[in-house]
Order: C-alpha cells, then structure tokens, then sequence
C-alpha cells in the first residue's frame, strides 16, 4: 500500500519519522504528516521543540530512577511521602498507573526493566545496585530496625516473577520485609473466563469476609 | 483515563503534542510520547528537524498548486506529462493517491479543498482564479482549440458534486472539454451491497462489451 507523494522529500522524511513510532503504518504516518503540513509556523515549532525537550530536560531522579526534570523528581522531594515504602516497578509507565490511583503513600524505585537472559539482560543492567544503596543509606541514616518495606510491583510473568525472587533474596538478608502485589480475579472480570494459573491464585489467596 | 506522571512537564507536552494529531487517544499520546522518551539525542533530533523542514520546505506549486519543494513542483516540471490534461482534485492526497498508479500522464491542479457553505467556504478561498489563468496562459501559447481537457475528480459527494458542477461551467465557455470519473460498482465490489445511487449510477453508466 503505498501512498507516495514521491516528489516532495520533506513529506517523505517526516512520514518515516512517524512511521518510527509504535501502532504506526504506511498509511497512518502519511496521515500524520500531511496533519502536520497544516500546522501553522509557531505550532509546528512547539511540536518540535517540545521533541528536543523531552530528550533535554527529562533525566533520572538521583533517589528512584524515575524520569524526572529535576535531580530528585516531585515524588521523592514530597515531605508526606513515607519514604519506607518503597514500591519497585519496571518502568515509569507503572509509577503513572499506580499514581492515578491517587491512594499510593509511599515512594518507588524504577529498575529499568527485568533480568531477561533471552535478550542477554540480566541483574547488573538493572537499578539493583541504587536499590541497595539507597537501603543501607535509610538504614544507616534510621537505624538497622526502621522497618522498611519493598513492594515487589513487576508484573505478573515469567521474567517479573524472576526479577522479584531475586531481588526479594537480596533485601531479605538486610533486614527489608519484601511483599508482592495481590493475584486473583481482576475486579469486574468474570470467573468464567480467568484463565487457570489466575483462578489457582485467587483460591489459593482467598481472605477472610 | 488519565496517565498523568504528573511530575515530568516535558513529558507533558510532549504527550500534549501527540494528542493532537488524528487518532491519537490521550493514552496513546503517552504511548508516543514515552517512545520518544527512549530515542537517542540524534534520532530525536532527526525527528524534530523533519517537522521544521516539512513546514519550512514545502511550498505550494506555482502551477498546479500542489505541495512541493521546489517553485514548480516535480510532476509539473516532468517533459513526458501531456500539460493539456489536467486532473482537478481536492487536495495533495488525491494526487498522491492517483500517482501511485503510475497509470496517469497528465498533470494535476489542486483545488484546497471543495465549495462548502456550510463551512463558510465560497468558491474565492478555493486555487480556482490560478486554474482559470493558467489554462487561459496553455490557450494563448497554443491557441485556442488547444484542446485542453479538465478531468473534474473531486470526491463524488454533494459538495465534491456542487464543486466540479461550478468549476465546469466556469470551463466549457473557455473551449474547455470537462470530464469527470466515472461512478460504478468497485472493482471487486458485490452488487448486493451496493448503494442504491451507486447501483444506479452503475446502470445508467453501462458500457457495451
């Protein structure tokens, strides 16, 4: 399916940009590209800039990892913030899902990923070492006993599991309680349709009415 | 649905950027935005630049009124294109989408867009004036029965109708032959799902075999 405007090079060069872009065909990035040949001088200049800026200014909280424009990103420099609780994620997509709940009390640390051998990715390509670091600096900093708590967030598959396991049998020596988020039923779902391993969790995890 | 990482502005309005272009949802934009997150500083730059230079590169044919990147567009300043035939159509994607057949040796003449009151949009917002002085500068270099023909191949609504009704009658007083696509089944198309118009359009358009 091409759709080849095959004389004007900017419109190709642009389309190619888009079609870099996840969820984006042929036909779509043609469609981008054309929307953004009407864009205005000044609109075009904020779309690129804000491109050149989401690179610039956006680094890594110094504390959890988490992309931040500031050297300690808004939730870590947050006084109310329990700074015990520490909720290990992937990646920042997973601070956003678990920070619109607007309940979450307690900080995070993004790992970057999980231990993956098929693609060669394993622990030390990881944020495990500033996960540590920032443990023995809260415990030299409150005591040995300040009852930290690392909430295992990866998600519920193979390489999450595993990235958890090994961190769990880091920190457990340390002293850190190590907890992992809930299995069962989603809320709303049906029982019919959970798959096995789900259904198995949530009889396994069933709480007391 | 909000994704907020509330905390990273340039994330923001990157994000912000995305979500005006067609089809892009606010969740998507966070998808896009996050992707661009991952770029390196050269493909980021690549990217911002290609939207600057789309902007500021492309300009409009001074013949055909096309989108281009040269004063005369690279289809209009081919030798083997027969300049007395020359397809009228809405906008840059029509001729995009007719190039790609590869079929047509004609020119082009791109309107802007088609007459819509509704819209507020009279026949003087539309590249009509350019049509009317470039075929009168054909005539007055080839003479007057030049034989110039205008393939009217705006889209076959009513304001695609209304506009090739309009452009003809402003044409065939000039000795201009005005044409127009013809209507009928698709290729591939089944009559029992046909429209009736298109159905019947079909019909009165029959051609012997």
């Amino acid at each position: 399916m091409e759709n080849k405007n095959s004389f004007v090079a900017p419109l190709e060069r642009l389309a190619e940009q888009f079609r870099k872009l996840p969820g984006v065909g042929k036909k779509s990035a043609y469609r981008l590209a054309y929307h953004v040949l009407d864009y205005s001088e000044s609109e075009a200049q904020a779309f690129s800039e804000a491109i050149l800026d989401a690179k610039r200014l956006i680094c890594r909280c110094s504390v959890c990892q988490n992309i931040s424009d500031s050297e300690v990103c808004g939730i870590c420099s947050q006084e109310k913030r329990k700074k015990n609780l520490i909720c290990l994620v992937e990646d920042p997509r997973d601070v956003a899902a678990i920070e619109k709940l607007g309940e979450y009390d307690g900080v995070y640390h993004v790992l970057g990923g999980v231990i993956s051998p098929l693609e060669g990715k394993g622990p030390e390509k990881l944020k495990i070492a500033e996960l540590l670091s920032r443990i023995s600096a809260l415990q030299s900093e409150q005591g040995e006993n300040c009852g930290i708590e690392v909430i295992a967030a990866t998600n519920p598959n193979v390489e999450g599991e595993a990235t958890a396991m090994y961190v769990s049998r880091l920190l457990k020596p340390l002293g850190v309680k190590v907890t992992r988020l809930a299995k069962g039923i989603p809320v709303g779902g049906d029982l019919e349709y959970a798959d096995d391993v789900t259904l198995f969790k949530a009889i396994e995890g069933r709480v007391e009415m």
